[in-house]
C-alpha cells in the first residue's frame, strides 16, 4: 500500500534542531506528494488526537528557532495499553500511514514498542542534546548544546583567571559524558568527570595542589550530570585541598537557542531520509550519520546504551592541560 | 605637587569592561606625560608590592576581553591597620602620586578609608556587574551581564514554551534587583522577585493558575539572588500550585565574556576622566555617568545603599506580560 | 473625545527593537481599554487599508525577534496628496483615533505632514539604526547595530593582527557618524572617518607609515557610509602609503538580529509612553530618552538634522589608539 | 635518528582554530619530550629566521582565540630557490628535525615542495575556511566560518522578511562552494550559486517571479565568491525581473572569531596526530578526518582539486525552499 499521509511528532526533551527537522519532513514530504500532519506534544497528542495538517507555509521561518513548534512532552500514559490503543485509534481515524518520531532514547523505546505492536511504520530522527542514541555518531542538537556550554565555559574562564579560582561546572548529558568531554577538551579545562570513567578525585586534587605550587592558580573541572553534582564535587575538592571552590550548574540554558549549522544541516538531511524510508516501506528504524554516511539503525539497537569511545579523548584532555 | 606617576588596580569581583578601563587609564595617562603602574590582585598587590610599570603595548589587544589582566582579589588584610600601612609603604616606595581604583561598592569603601587615612589621592572607576554604586546611573559591566542573562533567558524560553513549563531563573546582583528587573522586562518574563520589593508569591501563583486556565502554559519567573534562592521559590510555587517547576541558577557566567559596546565605551570614557581628576588634584571621588553627564561623586556618598527607582519598571513588567 | 481605538505601524528601514515596541503599544494599549490595530507595510498599508485588530496573543514571542511583524516599506505615494487622502480615509473608515508611528527621521517627516494636515493624533517612537532623530539621545535599534558592528570588528581584528594588514571597514548610519564613532572607540580602531568631520586622510596615512616604522603593522579604519566608500578610502590609502589595504562593507547585517537589552528596554518603555501621550490628547510629538529622562519632542524639531557632540569622542579615539 | 626538536608554523590565510592547533602541537610535543619552536609569519619566518622556543605557558589562554599567535603571511619568496635555501639553512642552524605546517591548499603545495627537495620531515594540519584540502572531510576553521556566515544570513533574513526584499549574499570559499552550500541549506535560503555547478540564473529568476505571484516576497540568494560577484548577480536579477535587489558581501568577518567546538576539537586532535606522525618518521603527509576516522593523506594528493559531492545537497536546498 502506497504511503499517502504521514504524521510527525517531537517527544522527550526538546533539542535545538527539532524545528528544521520538522521543516524538512513537511516540505520534503509534500514534494513527494504526501500529506503531512503535525502531532502536538508528542505521544500525548496522538493519544488525545491533537494534530493538524501542515502545509509549506506552516514551517516558514522556523529553521533558526530553538525548541519545537509542535511542542513536546514526556508522557507516562503512552506506556499503558490503554494509551497505546488510543494513539493507535488516532492513527487509524486520521488515515496516517506512517510516523516520523523526532526525539531521543526514551522516545525511541516508545516508538519501537508502538510500531511493532500495531504494525504502524515508524521512523525515528535522533534529536536530543544527550547524544544518547546508539549506532549513530551524534544526535541533532548536540553540537548546539556543546557550543552553548563552551561559550559559558569561556565566560567562566574570565573569572577563574582574574580571581585565580577553582570552578566546578556541571553540564547536561544524563548518563552520557559526551558534552562534558567535548566541552572540557575544547574549553581547555583542567579536569573532567564523566559517568563512563571511575572518578579519581585524588588525582585531580593532586594536580591542583601541585599546580598551585608552580603558579597555576585557576582551574575549571567539568562534571557530567550523570557523574555527580557540582556541589558535592566542589565540597570534596575543598576538603582535600583546603582551597575555596566555586560551582556553576549550566542547566537548561544548554537545551535552547538557535541551532548551529551542524545541527540544522543534520536535521534537514535526516528529515528527507526519514520520509524516504517511510516511502520505501521501511519501519522500526532510526536514521542517522555514522562515520559520515547515512545509516538506518534498528530501533531495538538504537535504544541500547551508547558505546562512547572515550579513552583517547580523555587522555588528550589530560595531556593538553 | 604635580602628578608624575599613578597606579591602577582592579579589586573585588571582576566585571566585563575592567580591561578597557585599564587600557584607557594607561594610554591616556601616558598621553598626559604620566607614568602608570599596574598593581596585581587589587589591594593584595599593594600590600605585597606586586606591581610594575605599564606601557602603551602592555594594554594592546585587551579591549574586548572579559576579566582583568591585572587580576583581582578580595583582600581581608587590607581592612587591618597593618595591611594598610604596608600598602602605604608600597605607594611611597614606588613614588606613586595617585591611585585609580577600578571596582564596586566594597572596593570603594576600602579606597575611601585608605585615601583619607594616608592622604593618597584616589579616584574610583565603578566596575561591577551588581550596579551597586550610588550616585551614578550604571556601573561598567552591568550592560554586559544583563545581555548575557538575557541571552540565557531567551534560550530557556525555548524549552519553557516547547515543554510548557514553569521556570524560576536566579540571576546575580547581590543586594540589587537591577539585573533581575532589566532582564525580566527585556526577556518578557512573567514575574520578577527582587530585594527592593516585598515578595508576594501568592500573586504570582494566582497569575500562574489563572493563566493555565486560559491556555498560558509557560512561565519564567526571574529572582534576584538577594531576594531568595531559585530552589526555595520553585518549591513554594509547586506547593501552592501543584505544578512542576524547574530552576536555573545562571551564576558566574554573568560575570564573564567580551564587554558590550556600552560597557566598553563607558570604561574608556571613565578611564580618561579618572586620570583627569587625579591631574586636577581631586581625590576621594568616584567618576561616572548620571543622566548622560559625567559626574564626580564623593566616595562616601557612592558607597551608600544605591537608590533604585523600581516602581515604574516593576509595574511595566506586570502590564506587558 | 476619548481615545477608543489606535493603530500602530512601522515604517522606513527596519530596526531591531521594532517588535518589542509593537508588543508594548499593543499590550499596554489593551491594558488601558484601547483597541489596537496593526497596519501592515507602514504608510502603504494605511493607503491600501491593510490592517487588522491585534490582541494580547498577536504579539507573543516577538520580544526577542529582529525586524517587524507588521513589515515595513518605503512609500513614495504617501508624499502625494492622493496617497494621504486615501490614508486618511482608512483612518476614518476604521474609526482610528490616533496613530503610533515607529520609525526614523523619514517616517517622522511623513507623520508630521499627515497629522497636521488631517488633524489625526500621531505619536512617533524613534526606531532606526541610524540614530537620526533630533532631540533624543538614541533611537531604538542603535545599540543592537553598534554591538553587531563591534562583533564584526572584533572578528576582523583577528585577521588584521594575524596577517598584519590594514582594513577599511564601512559601517551604516546614513548621514550620521554615530555608529562609526562608537564602534571605532569600543573596537580600539586606529582611525575613523565620519560625515560630521572633514576628512584628513593625510593624517591617517601619516600615522600608518609612522606606526609601521615602530612595529605597529595592523590597522582598522572605520568609515561611516555617509563619509565615503570603503573602496575609495582604501585605494587612496594604498596610493599614499604603498601598503596593501583590505575592505569590508558590513552592510545589512547591522540591521538585523535579536535586539539587545538596551534596545528592548527602550522599546518597551517608549511603547507605553506613546500610548499614554495619545490618551492624554497629545499629538505631533516623538517620545524618547534625553539624558536619562523621558521627553516629548515636537516632530518638527525631531526631524531636524541631529546635533552630534563628537569632538570629545573623536579625540579620545585618537588618544587611546 | 630520533626527533628531538620540531617547529610549527601557520601559513596562508588565517583560520579560526589555528591557535588551538598550535597549543596542541606545543603541549603534546613537550609531553613527548620534544622541543617545539614557533616560527613567525609562516614561510617568511623560516626564511628570515624569526622563530623562538615555545613552552607550556606560551600557549596558555589561546584556545578560544581566532587568528594565530604565530601570525601568518603569504610569501612569494618561498617559491624561489633562494628563499627555499634560506629556509633550509634556518632549519639546519636551529637543529629542527621536523616541521608541522598549519594551513590550506597553497601552504601544502609549498610544504610538499620543501620537504621533498630538502628531505625535511613535514606534516600538514589542514586549517583554512575554504575547505580546500583534498582527501579529508573538512578543514579546521570551516565550521566556524559557516556559523559566522549563518548568523549573518539569519540577521539579513530579518530585513528581507520585514521589507520583502531580494538579497544576494556573497560568501567566501575561493574556488569552493562548500560554505555557500552549507549556509544556504542551514539558512533556508532560496537559491545558491557555486563554482561547481553551472549558473542558471533564468531558473532562479523564474522562481522569484513565480513566487511573487503567490505571495513569497523575500529571497536570499547565496553566491560563492568563486562563482561570481554579488553585484553582478544582483544586477542581472534586476534586469530579468524588474525587482529591486540588495547585496551583502560578508567578507573577512568570516575569517575571524572564537573557533567553534568542532573547529577547536579538530585542531586539538590533529595537533597530537601530526606530532605522532613526525615521531613515527612520517613525512609529506597531511593529517585529517575522513568519514569520522583519522587519516594521513599524501600532500601530493591533498593539494589536488577537492572533489565536493554537491548534487544531493544542491537538490535538497531546492526542495526545501
Amino acid at each position: 500500500m502506497a504511503m499517502k499521509r504521514i504524521a510527525v511528532l517531537t517527544t522527550g526533551g526538546d533539542a535545538p534542531g527539532m524545528n528544521p527537522a520538522i521543516r524538512s519532513v513537511v516540505r520534503y514530504g509534500i514534494s513527494q506528494k504526501l500529506e503531512v500532519m503535525g502531532v502536538f506534544r508528542g505521544w500525548w497528542g496522538l493519544i488525545n488526537e491533537e494534530l493538524k495538517l501542515l502545509n509549506h507555509r506552516s514551517v516558514s521561518g522556523i529553521i533558526g528557532q530553538g525548541g519545537t513548534i509542535l511542542k513536546t512532552a514526556r508522557c507516562a500514559e503512552f506506556f499503558t495499553d490503554e494509551g497505546q490503543l488510543r494513539a493507535f485509534n488516532t492513527v487509524k481515524k486520521n488515515n496516517i500511514d506512517g510516523l516520523v518520531v523526532i526525539g531521543g532514547n526514551g522516545s525511541f523505546k516508545a516508538a519501537h514498542l508502538f510500531c511493532t505492536k500495531y504494525n504502524i511504520p515508524c521512523i525515528g530522527i535522533p534529536a536530543s542534546i544527550d547524544n544518547d542514541v546508539n549506532g549513530i555518531d551524534v544526535t541533532i542538537g548536540t553540537d548546539t548544546a556543546v557550543n552553548t556550554a563552551l561559550d559559558a565555559i569561556d565566560k567562566i574562564r574570565d573569572t577563574a583567571t582574574s580571581m585565580e579560582r577553582i570552578f566546578v561546572v556541571e553540564v547536561m548529558g544524563r548518563d552520557s559524558g559526551y558534552i562534558a568531554l567535548t566541552v572540557a577538551l575544547a574549553g581547555g579545562c583542567e579536569g573532567v568527570i564523566i559517568p563512563e570513567k571511575e572518578l579519581n578525585l585524588e588525582d585531580i586534587c593532586h594536580d591542583i595542589v601541585h599546580g598551585n605550587l608552580v603558579g597555576k592558580m585557576s582551574w575549571i573541572i567539568v562534571v557530567a550530570e550523570g557523574a555527580g553534582r557540582a556541589d558535592d564535587i566542589a565540597k570534596r575538592i575543598t576538603d582535600m585541598t583546603s582551597l575555596e571552590t566555586r560551582t556553576v550548574v549550566l542547566g537548561h540554558v544548554q537545551r535552547g537557542g538557535s541551532p548551529t549549522a551542524v545541527s540544522r544541516a543534520l536535521a534537514l538531511d535526516l528529515g528527507k531520509v526519514a520520509v524516504d524510508c517511510l516511502i520505501a516501506g521501511k519501519t522500526d528504524k532510526v536514521v542517522g550519520l555514522s562515520c559520515g554516511k547515512i545509516v538506518e539503525v534498528d530501533l531495538e539497537h538504537a535504544i541500547q546504551k551508547k558505546d562512547l569511545r572515550i579513552v583517547d579523548l580523555y587522555n588528550l584532555i589530560k595531556i593538553l592541560t
